[in-house]
Protein backbone atom coordinates (compact mmCIF):
# COMPACT_ATOMS: atom_id res chain seq x y z
CA UNK A 1 0.00 0.00 0.00
CA UNK A 2 2.68 2.57 1.16
CA UNK A 3 4.73 2.13 -1.85
CA UNK A 4 1.49 3.59 -4.24
CA UNK A 5 1.91 6.71 -2.20
CA UNK A 6 5.92 6.53 -2.00
CA UNK A 7 5.67 6.96 -6.01
CA UNK A 8 4.86 10.58 -5.68
CA UNK A 9 8.12 11.39 -3.85
CA UNK A 10 9.96 13.19 -6.69
CA UNK A 11 13.49 12.05 -6.32
CA UNK A 12 16.47 14.14 -6.21
CA UNK A 13 17.94 14.95 -9.54
CA UNK A 14 14.38 13.92 -11.38
CA UNK A 15 13.44 15.68 -14.80
CA UNK A 16 9.92 15.64 -13.93
CA UNK A 17 7.06 16.30 -16.54
CA UNK A 18 4.10 17.31 -14.96
CA UNK A 19 2.28 16.43 -18.79
CA UNK A 20 3.13 12.34 -17.83
CA UNK A 21 1.68 12.66 -14.49
CA UNK A 22 -1.99 11.83 -14.75
CA UNK A 23 -3.88 14.37 -11.77
CA UNK A 24 -7.08 12.14 -11.77
CA UNK A 25 -4.72 9.24 -10.61
CA UNK A 26 -6.73 7.27 -8.19
CA UNK A 27 -4.68 3.92 -7.81
CA UNK A 28 -6.98 0.89 -5.97
CA UNK A 29 -9.78 3.43 -5.20
CA UNK A 30 -13.36 3.87 -7.52
CA UNK A 31 -14.49 6.45 -5.01
CA UNK A 32 -14.58 8.38 -1.87
CA UNK A 33 -16.50 5.63 0.53
CA UNK A 34 -13.96 3.05 -0.79
CA UNK A 35 -10.81 5.38 0.41
CA UNK A 36 -12.63 6.67 3.47
CA UNK A 37 -12.08 3.70 6.37
CA UNK A 38 -8.16 4.01 5.42
CA UNK A 39 -8.34 7.89 5.22
CA UNK A 40 -10.14 7.33 8.86
CA UNK A 41 -7.11 5.36 9.84
CA UNK A 42 -4.45 7.58 9.24
CA UNK A 43 -5.89 10.54 10.35
CA UNK A 44 -6.17 8.42 13.76
CA UNK A 45 -2.57 7.49 13.12
CA UNK A 46 -1.48 11.41 12.75
CA UNK A 47 -3.53 11.64 15.84
CA UNK A 48 -1.25 9.60 18.32
CA UNK A 49 2.12 9.95 16.43
CA UNK A 50 1.62 14.03 16.74
CA UNK A 51 1.01 13.84 20.55
CA UNK A 52 3.94 11.49 20.87
CA UNK A 53 6.00 13.99 18.80
CA UNK A 54 4.53 16.82 21.23
CA UNK A 55 5.21 15.16 24.22
CA UNK A 56 8.76 13.67 23.26
CA UNK A 57 9.61 17.34 22.08
CA UNK A 58 12.76 16.99 19.92
CA UNK A 59 12.01 17.10 17.05
CA UNK A 60 9.38 18.71 14.35
CA UNK A 61 7.87 18.50 11.93
CA UNK A 62 7.21 21.37 8.64
CA UNK A 63 4.52 20.62 6.04
CA UNK A 64 4.68 22.84 2.69
CA UNK A 65 1.55 22.99 0.76
CA UNK A 66 1.50 24.67 -2.91
CA UNK A 67 -0.71 23.96 -6.05
CA UNK A 68 -2.17 26.43 -8.34
CA UNK A 69 -5.29 28.23 -7.35
CA UNK A 70 -8.32 26.05 -6.63
CA UNK A 71 -5.82 22.74 -5.83
CA UNK A 72 -7.44 22.33 -2.68
CA UNK A 73 -4.73 23.94 -0.08
CA UNK A 74 -7.45 25.00 2.33
CA UNK A 75 -9.51 22.02 2.10
CA UNK A 76 -6.78 19.24 2.49
CA UNK A 77 -5.44 21.43 5.85
CA UNK A 78 -8.99 21.30 6.72
CA UNK A 79 -9.35 17.84 6.12
CA UNK A 80 -5.94 16.06 7.17
CA UNK A 81 -4.86 18.83 9.68
CA UNK A 82 -7.88 19.66 11.03
CA UNK A 83 -7.69 16.59 13.08
CA UNK A 84 -4.78 18.01 14.94
CA UNK A 85 -4.66 19.45 18.40
CA UNK A 86 -3.98 23.33 17.94
CA UNK A 87 -1.70 22.88 21.04
CA UNK A 88 0.73 21.16 18.58
CA UNK A 89 -0.19 22.46 15.04
CA UNK A 90 -0.10 25.74 13.91
CA UNK A 91 -1.03 26.38 9.51
CA UNK A 92 0.39 29.87 8.87
CA UNK A 93 -0.74 31.09 5.24
CA UNK A 94 1.18 33.89 3.44
CA UNK A 95 -0.19 37.10 1.36
CA UNK A 96 1.98 39.99 0.18
CA UNK A 97 4.56 40.66 2.71
CA UNK A 98 4.79 43.39 4.97
CA UNK A 99 6.57 46.68 4.47
CA UNK A 100 9.00 45.22 7.20
CA UNK A 101 8.94 41.77 5.59
CA UNK A 102 9.76 43.09 2.28
CA UNK A 103 12.67 44.79 3.89
CA UNK A 104 14.57 41.60 4.79
CA UNK A 105 15.68 38.81 2.38
CA UNK A 106 12.72 36.45 1.26
CA UNK A 107 13.37 33.48 3.62
CA UNK A 108 13.09 35.66 6.76
CA UNK A 109 9.59 35.66 7.28
CA UNK A 110 9.54 32.11 6.73
CA UNK A 111 12.31 31.60 9.23
CA UNK A 112 11.04 33.03 11.94
CA UNK A 113 7.82 30.87 12.19
CA UNK A 114 9.60 27.63 11.24
CA UNK A 115 8.13 25.14 14.10
CA UNK A 116 9.86 24.61 17.17
CA UNK A 117 10.59 21.30 18.88
CA UNK A 118 7.83 19.07 19.23
CA UNK A 119 5.69 20.83 17.00
CA UNK A 120 4.17 20.94 13.12
CA UNK A 121 3.86 24.01 11.43
CA UNK A 122 1.66 24.05 7.89
CA UNK A 123 3.07 26.44 5.84
CA UNK A 124 -0.02 27.28 3.21
CA UNK A 125 1.38 28.59 0.14
CA UNK A 126 5.73 28.48 1.65
CA UNK A 127 9.06 29.87 0.92
CA UNK A 128 8.44 28.45 -2.67
CA UNK A 129 6.37 31.57 -4.06
CA UNK A 130 9.77 33.18 -4.09
CA UNK A 131 10.43 30.61 -7.66
CA UNK A 132 6.67 30.68 -8.52
CA UNK A 133 4.53 34.14 -8.83
CA UNK A 134 7.29 35.94 -8.01
CA UNK A 135 9.19 34.54 -11.44
CA UNK A 136 6.13 34.09 -13.37
CA UNK A 137 5.11 38.10 -12.95
CA UNK A 138 8.91 38.87 -13.49
CA UNK A 139 8.56 40.50 -9.78
CA UNK A 140 12.39 40.11 -9.56
CA UNK A 141 14.78 39.77 -12.63
CA UNK A 142 15.73 36.15 -13.78
CA UNK A 143 19.23 36.98 -11.81
CA UNK A 144 17.52 37.03 -8.88
CA UNK A 145 15.26 33.65 -8.80
CA UNK A 146 17.00 31.45 -10.44
CA UNK A 147 19.76 31.81 -7.53
CA UNK A 148 16.83 31.04 -5.19
CA UNK A 149 17.00 27.20 -5.63
CA UNK A 150 19.71 26.89 -4.22
CA UNK A 151 19.51 29.09 -1.00
CA UNK A 152 15.99 27.14 -0.17
CA UNK A 153 17.71 23.89 -0.45
CA UNK A 154 20.13 25.51 2.10
CA UNK A 155 17.48 26.73 4.11
CA UNK A 156 15.87 23.23 4.85
CA UNK A 157 18.78 22.18 5.31
CA UNK A 158 19.29 24.04 8.31
CA UNK A 159 16.19 22.67 8.97
CA UNK A 160 16.55 19.10 8.76
CA UNK A 161 20.01 19.51 10.29
CA UNK A 162 18.37 20.80 13.47
CA UNK A 163 15.38 17.62 13.75
CA UNK A 164 12.91 19.48 11.35
CA UNK A 165 11.62 17.15 8.74
CA UNK A 166 10.20 18.90 6.12
CA UNK A 167 7.37 17.36 3.77
CA UNK A 168 6.31 19.42 0.93
CA UNK A 169 3.05 18.62 -0.88
CA UNK A 170 2.82 19.30 -4.56
CA UNK A 171 -1.21 19.17 -5.28
CA UNK A 172 -1.59 18.68 -9.23
CA UNK A 173 -4.76 19.35 -10.70
CA UNK A 174 -5.27 20.03 -14.47
CA UNK A 175 -7.05 22.93 -15.82
CA UNK A 176 -9.94 21.66 -16.48
CA UNK A 177 -10.47 20.75 -13.09
CA UNK A 178 -9.44 24.37 -11.79
CA UNK A 179 -12.60 26.02 -14.06
CA UNK A 180 -14.93 23.27 -12.44
CA UNK A 181 -14.00 24.63 -8.80
CA UNK A 182 -14.15 27.91 -10.04
CA UNK A 183 -17.64 27.22 -11.29
CA UNK A 184 -19.01 25.64 -8.50
CA UNK A 185 -17.76 28.68 -6.38
CA UNK A 186 -19.36 31.52 -8.83
CA UNK A 187 -22.56 28.91 -8.07
CA UNK A 188 -22.45 28.70 -4.22
CA UNK A 189 -23.35 32.22 -2.56
CA UNK A 190 -21.15 30.27 0.63
CA UNK A 191 -17.94 30.59 -1.43
CA UNK A 192 -18.31 33.31 -4.10
CA UNK A 193 -16.46 35.56 -1.45
CA UNK A 194 -13.70 33.59 -2.20
CA UNK A 195 -13.44 34.27 -6.10
CA UNK A 196 -10.67 36.98 -6.98
CA UNK A 197 -10.30 38.79 -10.02
CA UNK A 198 -7.02 37.17 -10.16
CA UNK A 199 -8.37 33.93 -10.37
CA UNK A 200 -9.03 34.84 -13.99
CA UNK A 201 -6.01 37.08 -15.29
CA UNK A 202 -4.03 34.31 -13.84
CA UNK A 203 -5.19 31.72 -15.87
CA UNK A 204 -3.33 32.76 -19.00
CA UNK A 205 -0.23 32.09 -17.30
CA UNK A 206 -1.15 28.51 -16.17
CA UNK A 207 1.86 27.37 -19.16
CA UNK A 208 3.97 29.46 -17.18
CA UNK A 209 3.03 28.11 -13.78
CA UNK A 210 3.56 25.09 -14.99
CA UNK A 211 7.33 25.45 -15.84
CA UNK A 212 7.75 26.88 -12.70
CA UNK A 213 6.62 23.99 -10.64
CA UNK A 214 8.59 21.88 -12.54
CA UNK A 215 11.74 23.74 -12.42
CA UNK A 216 10.78 23.55 -8.42
CA UNK A 217 10.09 20.06 -8.42
CA UNK A 218 13.38 18.99 -10.22
CA UNK A 219 15.77 21.19 -8.43
CA UNK A 220 14.54 21.34 -4.83
CA UNK A 221 13.21 17.95 -4.14
CA UNK A 222 16.34 16.65 -1.55
CA UNK A 223 16.31 13.10 0.37
CA UNK A 224 15.75 15.19 3.56
CA UNK A 225 12.99 17.55 1.97
CA UNK A 226 11.04 15.78 -0.71
CA UNK A 227 8.31 17.15 -2.56
CA UNK A 228 5.40 14.77 -3.54
CA UNK A 229 3.32 15.11 -5.91
CA UNK A 230 -0.30 14.59 -5.00
CA UNK A 231 -2.76 13.96 -8.09
CA UNK A 232 -5.30 16.16 -6.49
CA UNK A 233 -8.25 16.28 -8.97
CA UNK A 234 -9.95 13.75 -6.77
CA UNK A 235 -9.87 15.55 -3.15
CA UNK A 236 -10.33 12.27 -1.54
CA UNK A 237 -7.74 10.91 -2.77
CA UNK A 238 -6.24 13.95 -2.63
CA UNK A 239 -6.54 13.58 1.41
CA UNK A 240 -5.89 10.10 1.28
CA UNK A 241 -2.71 10.30 -0.24
CA UNK A 242 -1.49 13.29 1.95
CA UNK A 243 -2.58 11.70 5.37
CA UNK A 244 -0.73 8.32 3.95
CA UNK A 245 2.57 10.15 3.32
CA UNK A 246 2.62 12.19 6.61
CA UNK A 247 1.40 9.28 8.94
CA UNK A 248 4.06 7.12 7.67
CA UNK A 249 6.64 10.02 7.46
CA UNK A 250 6.09 10.30 11.64
CA UNK A 251 6.71 6.90 11.82
CA UNK A 252 9.96 7.16 10.73
CA UNK A 253 10.18 9.88 13.16
CA UNK A 254 9.54 7.17 15.70
CA UNK A 255 8.56 9.75 18.39
CA UNK A 256 8.85 8.35 22.15
CA UNK A 257 7.23 9.43 25.47
CA UNK A 258 9.82 11.24 27.09
CA UNK A 259 11.01 9.11 30.49
CA UNK A 260 9.56 10.38 33.75
CA UNK A 261 11.49 13.15 35.07
CA UNK A 262 11.15 12.40 38.31
CA UNK A 263 11.65 9.24 40.49
CA UNK A 264 8.32 7.65 40.29
CA UNK A 265 9.11 5.39 43.72
CA UNK A 266 10.11 8.53 45.40
CA UNK A 267 6.70 10.57 43.52
CA UNK A 268 4.59 7.42 45.09
CA UNK A 269 5.07 7.82 48.30
CA UNK A 270 5.06 11.50 48.07
CA UNK A 271 1.40 11.14 46.48
CA UNK A 272 0.45 8.43 49.79
CA UNK A 273 1.65 11.20 52.45
CA UNK A 274 -1.08 13.15 49.96
CA UNK A 275 -3.39 11.19 50.47
CA UNK A 276 -3.30 11.06 53.89
CA UNK A 277 -3.18 14.54 55.18
CA UNK B 1 -30.57 24.05 27.78
CA UNK B 2 -28.46 27.17 27.43
CA UNK B 3 -29.20 28.57 30.61
CA UNK B 4 -27.63 25.79 32.64
CA UNK B 5 -24.66 26.91 31.53
CA UNK B 6 -25.86 30.79 31.38
CA UNK B 7 -25.69 30.08 35.65
CA UNK B 8 -21.74 29.27 35.08
CA UNK B 9 -21.11 32.99 34.12
CA UNK B 10 -19.90 35.25 37.43
CA UNK B 11 -22.03 38.23 36.96
CA UNK B 12 -19.71 41.54 37.05
CA UNK B 13 -19.46 42.47 41.04
CA UNK B 14 -19.96 38.82 42.33
CA UNK B 15 -18.92 37.58 45.93
CA UNK B 16 -17.89 33.99 44.86
CA UNK B 17 -16.83 31.46 47.14
CA UNK B 18 -15.71 28.22 45.69
CA UNK B 19 -16.60 26.07 48.53
CA UNK B 20 -20.14 27.28 47.35
CA UNK B 21 -19.93 25.56 44.16
CA UNK B 22 -20.02 21.16 43.26
CA UNK B 23 -16.85 20.65 40.72
CA UNK B 24 -19.01 17.54 40.20
CA UNK B 25 -22.33 19.30 38.97
CA UNK B 26 -23.52 17.37 35.58
CA UNK B 27 -26.82 18.77 35.38
CA UNK B 28 -29.53 16.45 34.05
CA UNK B 29 -26.61 14.22 32.48
CA UNK B 30 -25.66 10.92 34.05
CA UNK B 31 -23.38 9.97 32.28
CA UNK B 32 -20.74 10.44 28.99
CA UNK B 33 -22.48 8.34 26.99
CA UNK B 34 -26.09 11.03 27.24
CA UNK B 35 -24.09 13.98 27.03
CA UNK B 36 -22.06 12.84 24.25
CA UNK B 37 -24.92 13.85 21.42
CA UNK B 38 -25.34 17.26 22.52
CA UNK B 39 -21.35 17.50 22.82
CA UNK B 40 -21.07 16.82 19.42
CA UNK B 41 -23.88 18.88 18.25
CA UNK B 42 -21.62 21.73 19.85
CA UNK B 43 -18.68 20.60 18.53
CA UNK B 44 -20.20 20.97 14.53
CA UNK B 45 -21.65 24.39 15.05
CA UNK B 46 -18.24 25.63 16.50
CA UNK B 47 -16.75 24.12 13.82
CA UNK B 48 -19.18 26.17 11.27
CA UNK B 49 -19.02 29.33 13.29
CA UNK B 50 -15.32 29.48 13.53
CA UNK B 51 -15.05 28.87 9.51
CA UNK B 52 -17.86 31.63 8.98
CA UNK B 53 -15.75 34.07 11.37
CA UNK B 54 -12.63 33.40 9.53
CA UNK B 55 -14.16 34.43 6.29
CA UNK B 56 -15.94 37.32 7.60
CA UNK B 57 -12.61 38.33 8.84
CA UNK B 58 -13.70 41.16 11.15
CA UNK B 59 -14.22 39.81 14.73
CA UNK B 60 -11.95 37.55 16.46
CA UNK B 61 -11.95 35.38 20.12
CA UNK B 62 -9.60 34.50 22.79
CA UNK B 63 -10.26 31.88 24.63
CA UNK B 64 -8.38 32.27 28.34
CA UNK B 65 -8.08 28.69 29.76
CA UNK B 66 -6.62 28.49 33.81
CA UNK B 67 -7.46 26.13 36.74
CA UNK B 68 -5.22 24.21 38.75
CA UNK B 69 -2.77 21.40 38.12
CA UNK B 70 -4.75 18.60 36.79
CA UNK B 71 -7.61 20.28 35.88
CA UNK B 72 -7.94 19.30 31.79
CA UNK B 73 -6.52 22.89 30.36
CA UNK B 74 -4.83 20.03 27.99
CA UNK B 75 -7.80 17.91 27.48
CA UNK B 76 -10.55 20.76 26.85
CA UNK B 77 -8.10 21.98 24.21
CA UNK B 78 -8.60 18.29 22.76
CA UNK B 79 -11.82 17.84 22.88
CA UNK B 80 -13.21 20.78 22.47
CA UNK B 81 -10.91 22.80 20.67
CA UNK B 82 -9.29 20.28 18.58
CA UNK B 83 -11.98 20.20 16.15
CA UNK B 84 -11.39 23.54 14.92
CA UNK B 85 -9.49 24.44 11.73
CA UNK B 86 -5.44 24.95 12.72
CA UNK B 87 -5.40 27.58 10.19
CA UNK B 88 -8.19 29.59 12.05
CA UNK B 89 -7.02 28.63 15.69
CA UNK B 90 -3.93 28.76 17.29
CA UNK B 91 -3.37 27.50 20.77
CA UNK B 92 -0.55 28.50 23.17
CA UNK B 93 0.61 27.83 26.51
CA UNK B 94 2.86 30.24 28.77
CA UNK B 95 5.64 28.93 30.66
CA UNK B 96 8.60 30.89 32.09
CA UNK B 97 9.42 33.90 30.79
CA UNK B 98 12.17 34.72 28.40
CA UNK B 99 14.70 37.10 29.21
CA UNK B 100 13.45 39.30 26.95
CA UNK B 101 9.62 39.04 28.31
CA UNK B 102 10.80 39.58 31.87
CA UNK B 103 12.43 42.81 30.93
CA UNK B 104 8.78 43.91 29.65
CA UNK B 105 5.48 44.60 31.98
CA UNK B 106 3.39 42.10 32.65
CA UNK B 107 1.02 42.24 29.63
CA UNK B 108 3.44 42.59 27.19
CA UNK B 109 4.06 38.80 26.09
CA UNK B 110 0.22 38.35 26.10
CA UNK B 111 -0.67 41.15 24.09
CA UNK B 112 1.56 39.79 21.11
CA UNK B 113 -0.42 36.79 20.90
CA UNK B 114 -3.61 38.26 20.65
CA UNK B 115 -5.95 36.80 18.00
CA UNK B 116 -6.22 38.80 14.10
CA UNK B 117 -9.23 39.82 12.79
CA UNK B 118 -11.14 36.06 12.10
CA UNK B 119 -8.96 34.29 14.27
CA UNK B 120 -9.18 32.47 17.42
CA UNK B 121 -6.42 31.85 20.05
CA UNK B 122 -7.14 29.88 23.52
CA UNK B 123 -4.43 30.77 26.22
CA UNK B 124 -3.52 27.37 27.89
CA UNK B 125 -2.94 29.51 30.99
CA UNK B 126 -2.87 33.27 30.48
CA UNK B 127 -1.92 36.64 32.15
CA UNK B 128 -3.48 35.85 34.77
CA UNK B 129 -0.68 33.90 36.14
CA UNK B 130 0.03 37.15 37.00
CA UNK B 131 -2.28 37.17 39.94
CA UNK B 132 -1.84 33.34 40.67
CA UNK B 133 1.17 31.88 41.08
CA UNK B 134 3.07 35.31 41.31
CA UNK B 135 0.51 36.03 44.09
CA UNK B 136 0.78 32.84 45.78
CA UNK B 137 4.68 32.42 45.84
CA UNK B 138 5.09 35.75 46.80
CA UNK B 139 6.88 36.42 43.55
CA UNK B 140 6.30 40.26 43.37
CA UNK B 141 4.81 42.22 46.57
CA UNK B 142 1.41 42.70 47.23
CA UNK B 143 1.44 46.39 46.32
CA UNK B 144 2.12 44.84 42.57
CA UNK B 145 -0.01 42.61 42.01
CA UNK B 146 -3.11 44.03 43.83
CA UNK B 147 -2.52 46.66 40.77
CA UNK B 148 -2.70 44.54 38.08
CA UNK B 149 -6.71 43.42 38.84
CA UNK B 150 -7.42 46.81 37.14
CA UNK B 151 -4.67 46.67 34.27
CA UNK B 152 -5.94 43.41 33.03
CA UNK B 153 -9.60 44.42 33.06
CA UNK B 154 -7.92 47.60 31.19
CA UNK B 155 -6.24 45.16 28.29
CA UNK B 156 -9.28 43.03 28.03
CA UNK B 157 -11.50 46.25 27.33
CA UNK B 158 -8.49 47.07 24.78
CA UNK B 159 -9.58 43.50 22.89
CA UNK B 160 -13.42 44.06 23.24
CA UNK B 161 -12.98 47.38 21.74
CA UNK B 162 -11.33 46.14 18.88
CA UNK B 163 -13.97 43.27 18.04
CA UNK B 164 -12.26 40.84 20.16
CA UNK B 165 -14.48 38.64 22.35
CA UNK B 166 -12.58 37.04 25.47
CA UNK B 167 -14.61 34.08 27.02
CA UNK B 168 -12.53 32.90 30.33
CA UNK B 169 -13.10 29.48 31.63
CA UNK B 170 -12.44 28.60 34.90
CA UNK B 171 -11.85 24.47 35.46
CA UNK B 172 -13.03 23.81 38.89
CA UNK B 173 -11.79 20.46 40.25
CA UNK B 174 -11.89 19.24 43.40
CA UNK B 175 -8.46 18.51 45.68
CA UNK B 176 -9.67 14.35 45.33
CA UNK B 177 -10.02 14.85 41.82
CA UNK B 178 -6.52 16.07 41.54
CA UNK B 179 -5.04 13.44 43.71
CA UNK B 180 -6.77 10.46 41.65
CA UNK B 181 -6.08 11.99 38.50
CA UNK B 182 -1.98 12.39 40.02
CA UNK B 183 -2.65 8.89 40.69
CA UNK B 184 -3.63 7.93 37.34
CA UNK B 185 -0.18 9.52 35.61
CA UNK B 186 1.59 7.09 38.16
CA UNK B 187 0.13 4.31 36.89
CA UNK B 188 -0.07 5.18 32.93
CA UNK B 189 3.45 5.00 31.63
CA UNK B 190 2.10 6.97 28.53
CA UNK B 191 1.52 9.52 31.13
CA UNK B 192 4.48 9.57 33.41
CA UNK B 193 6.18 12.54 31.86
CA UNK B 194 3.68 14.65 32.63
CA UNK B 195 4.43 14.41 36.61
CA UNK B 196 6.73 17.34 37.84
CA UNK B 197 8.01 17.22 41.73
CA UNK B 198 5.95 20.50 42.03
CA UNK B 199 2.29 19.12 41.87
CA UNK B 200 3.31 17.84 45.00
CA UNK B 201 5.40 20.63 46.29
CA UNK B 202 1.85 23.07 45.49
CA UNK B 203 -0.25 21.12 47.08
CA UNK B 204 0.56 22.59 50.20
CA UNK B 205 -0.88 26.03 48.89
CA UNK B 206 -4.70 24.58 47.77
CA UNK B 207 -5.91 27.61 50.12
CA UNK B 208 -4.04 30.24 48.41
CA UNK B 209 -4.73 29.27 45.28
CA UNK B 210 -8.27 29.25 46.08
CA UNK B 211 -8.18 32.70 47.33
CA UNK B 212 -6.37 33.54 44.63
CA UNK B 213 -8.69 32.10 42.24
CA UNK B 214 -11.92 33.82 44.11
CA UNK B 215 -10.20 37.35 43.57
CA UNK B 216 -9.81 36.96 40.35
CA UNK B 217 -13.15 35.31 39.13
CA UNK B 218 -14.52 38.19 41.59
CA UNK B 219 -12.66 41.17 40.64
CA UNK B 220 -12.00 40.50 36.55
CA UNK B 221 -15.82 39.00 35.54
CA UNK B 222 -16.68 41.84 32.97
CA UNK B 223 -19.82 42.00 30.55
CA UNK B 224 -17.57 41.50 27.82
CA UNK B 225 -15.04 39.51 29.07
CA UNK B 226 -16.60 37.30 31.29
CA UNK B 227 -15.41 34.13 33.67
CA UNK B 228 -17.48 30.96 33.79
CA UNK B 229 -16.62 28.64 36.11
CA UNK B 230 -16.97 25.06 35.21
CA UNK B 231 -17.25 22.02 37.14
CA UNK B 232 -14.51 19.89 35.46
CA UNK B 233 -14.77 16.53 38.14
CA UNK B 234 -16.01 15.44 35.13
CA UNK B 235 -14.24 16.03 31.97
CA UNK B 236 -16.84 14.94 29.51
CA UNK B 237 -19.65 17.35 31.43
CA UNK B 238 -16.20 19.93 31.44
CA UNK B 239 -16.23 19.58 27.59
CA UNK B 240 -19.94 19.78 26.87
CA UNK B 241 -20.45 22.79 29.20
CA UNK B 242 -16.87 24.90 27.81
CA UNK B 243 -18.46 23.46 24.12
CA UNK B 244 -21.79 24.75 24.60
CA UNK B 245 -20.49 28.24 25.87
CA UNK B 246 -18.15 29.14 23.19
CA UNK B 247 -21.16 27.60 20.71
CA UNK B 248 -23.75 30.32 22.25
CA UNK B 249 -20.73 33.01 22.41
CA UNK B 250 -19.99 32.49 18.47
CA UNK B 251 -23.44 32.29 17.54
CA UNK B 252 -24.02 35.79 19.11
CA UNK B 253 -21.44 37.20 17.56
CA UNK B 254 -23.14 36.28 14.60
CA UNK B 255 -20.61 36.47 11.88
CA UNK B 256 -21.17 36.39 8.21
CA UNK B 257 -19.95 35.37 4.88
CA UNK B 258 -18.70 38.57 3.11
CA UNK B 259 -20.06 40.29 -0.01
CA UNK B 260 -18.43 39.01 -3.02
CA UNK B 261 -15.69 41.24 -3.74
CA UNK B 262 -16.57 40.72 -7.41
CA UNK B 263 -18.58 41.72 -9.85
CA UNK B 264 -20.60 38.24 -9.89
CA UNK B 265 -22.22 38.52 -13.48
CA UNK B 266 -18.96 40.12 -15.28
CA UNK B 267 -17.22 36.88 -13.52
CA UNK B 268 -19.58 34.45 -15.15
CA UNK B 269 -18.60 36.08 -18.43
CA UNK B 270 -14.96 35.62 -17.96
CA UNK B 271 -15.58 32.28 -16.79
CA UNK B 272 -17.00 31.56 -19.66
CA UNK B 273 -14.47 32.99 -22.09
CA UNK B 274 -12.23 30.94 -20.20
CA UNK B 275 -13.87 27.42 -20.66
CA UNK B 276 -14.59 28.48 -24.35
CA UNK B 277 -10.50 29.11 -25.33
Amino acid sequence: MMNCFENFRVKPGSKIQLSEIDPSFKHCYDNREEALPETNRMDEQIRTLTYKLYAEHKQSLLICLQGIDASGKDGTIKHVLGATNPQMCTALSFKEPTQEESEHDFLWRYHKVTPGQGHISIFNRSHYESVLIERVHNLVPEKVWSGRYDQINSFESLLTGSNTLVLKFFLYISQNEQLDRFKQRIDDPARQWKISESDYTEAKYWDDYIAAFENMLNRCSTQHAPWFIIPANHKWFRDLAVASIIAEALKSLNPQFPAPSVNIEEIKNKYHKLRES
